[in-house]
């Protein structure tokens, strides 16, 4: 049996983490951790009674073999390091680390011969979108992501569209070579590196992303659509399962599928 | 049997014509017009020889139905006025006369209680998706268009999206509403009253337009595709029946169904 | 303001019915009505005080001008009847009457000049496409359907597929022509008339709907997609105003609008 | 400068092959071969006069680096054997060869350490959609397929969907779970090992094919359209640079990419 704390366990996707862990037969949820919740009885959340439920970290005394977390920016890169100090595996899903504090976390759980992921995004189709998107940029030289979302997402593009971007960009090696148009209206979108962003925003989508590679008399679209969050368990325990055999930790779901 | 006479016969659109002339069971050709050839011999043409070819319109001194025309911008004004004067039918494909233009003829023709059609889109999809789009504006207080087309068209957004957008308000009445948002590579592209419109230029398409409308947890898609402009016949076909009946000049296929 | 009653109050459908009733600024919950429960006290169903709940027809003694129904198909004629009888105008979602007994409704409503509404569907999306297919089916000879859902819908086709063939084949009035075709693993799906029909199963849908219609060089393909039956309100709303206008009982949100 | 003899030279891929190799500017045409020609100038097929063409192969008596056939399914077996034996790389688009002669090819070509290519299917986009539905097929467990062509298509599924299926089916190494459901009108199309194939024939299609995966809570989806044949020259000319390079004779594009 893989043992498993979850950090943030009574958050949004820490509730899905929860409910992933319980209905897996091969793992067992043995604490949950939050460090503002003042209440640390388990059936105040739902829990079993064998499921020990914390809020300081230093008060963390149990073992365990993995450590989920779905906690919030200020307090991952600390949750983390703790995690790898105390030998639990991170399999962490909070974004807000800085490149700086990822690198020494890597550096430590590597000494420490200890498994790991950090990944800002756990849904499969997305990840496996980008990376068949790094792999057609070889072959043809052109290509325009379109991504529709919620009218309520205020930024624009959303982040996988961005990645998709960086790694076509990455891809080629190059910029994506423009055609000269007359556009009074700016209807040609955004322009990452030659390859053309176009965000949608409309109540009645949830997320959806698509890269489209264009060539002589063909074409091919790779696309994604996300209706609910609970997808990203499937990656977070397609992860746990590749971080009990690994020795490093990894950055970015991409690198285990 | 409705005689035509075909302006422009033997250039790409016209060709198109002659064929679909030819193959309709209540239609003959009877001649073909073009002011630019020297050769006045059908055969030259692939044309049987009961069919006249002329390259003057004083020379024209025969019994028509129709007068189609696919000719070129600087010609279709006069090539009109002067089917109506004959009373002949005009069935305008042409692009290029002026709103002016386009009233002095209709005013004509309708004088003579003639009937006719200028059209600048003889694609029954794209049409009917601007039909559909301008009942859909009435339901929908929000969408977004799509076009893609090939790398070498060098206008965008297309005629038929900006049209496809210009329904859409008048439907409405009113802009559309904006969401605030992030957008710092501008990736939210073109904007006609609050309709963002993106226009998509990739190798391996031809001519495909989309426009979408959201609602609270539900959208509407309607979306047309030109693989070939032979799809034009189909409309020109359909409204040599339809001004056969009529006593007016209609501007805009999307008058007639 | 409008004074609303709602049957099947406290079900899915009915309190998604509560809250856009009571966020419309021209309507006025006056009461919940349901015929198995016991408790009787709006607050327990978080209603405020002045709204009155009933759980017999026979107990409802007040003024009101609509009758929202979404309760259950065993209830809901009788309901409806009680409803029309009463003089407030039926807004009728619930499924299962057979078609006498919408014939014998629509006859009561219609002699008592009270306006009314009996819809399968309220979604605006699925509503608006198959009007468009009826449409776009005079032009286009050739359709075919395709219908994604979560793979827990037993039943194949939808609904709204089987409805969206039906409305083509009356609009055609004759038979889709059939391409003969080796096909030996049956890939060609179900045909309704020669329209040809291919339902998805697969988990990470809702429930989409694709019509297409093909002709020489071109498609135009109507789609809709719910993601959440909230979109079911938008026609409820809609429905409510026009009915309020009307004197008569129409069968289909398609009969409106 | 690479050589190339163009067996097939004149027909309708043949033609496309001349000008792909005209237009490299890393190739030369050596030389044209059709079995049933008698005719053997060059100017008569618009070649240079430094093309030499040859109806006999016993008359091919010419230094050659690559050889593209396109020719018939009844002389590409003797074609690419003579080819291999002259010590000139095959690349072959020619379909109708057994299993029994490409074997019988591979060994002659890897004991002569030479390097080729026999694919039924030059596409880069068809090819790299079957790459990527492999992998996805791993991390999916539930997928079903679409394709689209025009009406006169006579046999369904097309051979890409087929593949497709096929791959899917070995990736995962099980038939795909059924859903139990009633669908008296057969709507849930074709069955291979549990991946269900819907085959669409409408006129305005070429050729479209897209695979749909299912997973909770999202859906991932790789489609191509192919709308000119041409598409396939990218492939031929990546699979020329490629074969160049090689020792050994390989069976299908996905090989090589």
């Amino acid at each position: 049996m893989i043992k498993v704390i979850i950090s943030g366990f009574n958050g949004s996707m820490g509730q899905k983490a929860v409910n992933m862990v319980n209905s897996a037969s091969d793992m067992q949820l043995v604490a949950g951790y939050n460090s503002i919740i003042t209440d640390l009885d388990p059936k105040t959340y739902g829990l079993s009674d064998d499921v020990k439920v914390f809020n300081k970290l230093a008060d963390i005394n149990i073992e365990a073999d993995i450590w989920i977390d779905f906690s919030v920016p200020s307090a991952v890169f600390e949750n983390t390091k703790f995690a790898i100090e105390q030998g639990i595996r991170p399999v962490i899903g909070t974004s807000g680390m800085s490149e700086d504090q990822t690198s020494e976390l890597k550096k430590l759980a590597d000494s420490k011969e200890l498994g790991g992921i950090i990944a800002s995004n756990f849904g499969l189709s997305a990840v496996l979108m980008m990376k068949f998107a790094q792999v057609a940029a070889k072959y043809f030289s052109e290509s325009e992501i379109v991504e529709k979302h919620h009218e309520d997402k205020i930024d624009a593009p959303s982040g996988t569209a961005m990645n998709t971007a960086r790694l076509i960009y990455q891809a080629r090696g190059k910029d994506q070579e423009q055609h000269s148009s007359e556009d009074p209206l700016h209807t040609r979108g955004g322009d990452y590196h030659g390859t053309k962003i176009h965000a949608l925003r409309l109540p009645g989508f949830v997320a959806d992303e698509e890269v489209i590679f264009g060539g002589v008399g063909e074409t091919l679209t790779i696309s994604q659509s996300t209706s609910d969050r609970e997808s990203f368990m499937t990656g977070v325990k397609l992860a746990i399962h590749e971080v009990m055999k690994r020795n490093q930790l990894v950055i970015g779901l991409e690198q285990i599928i």
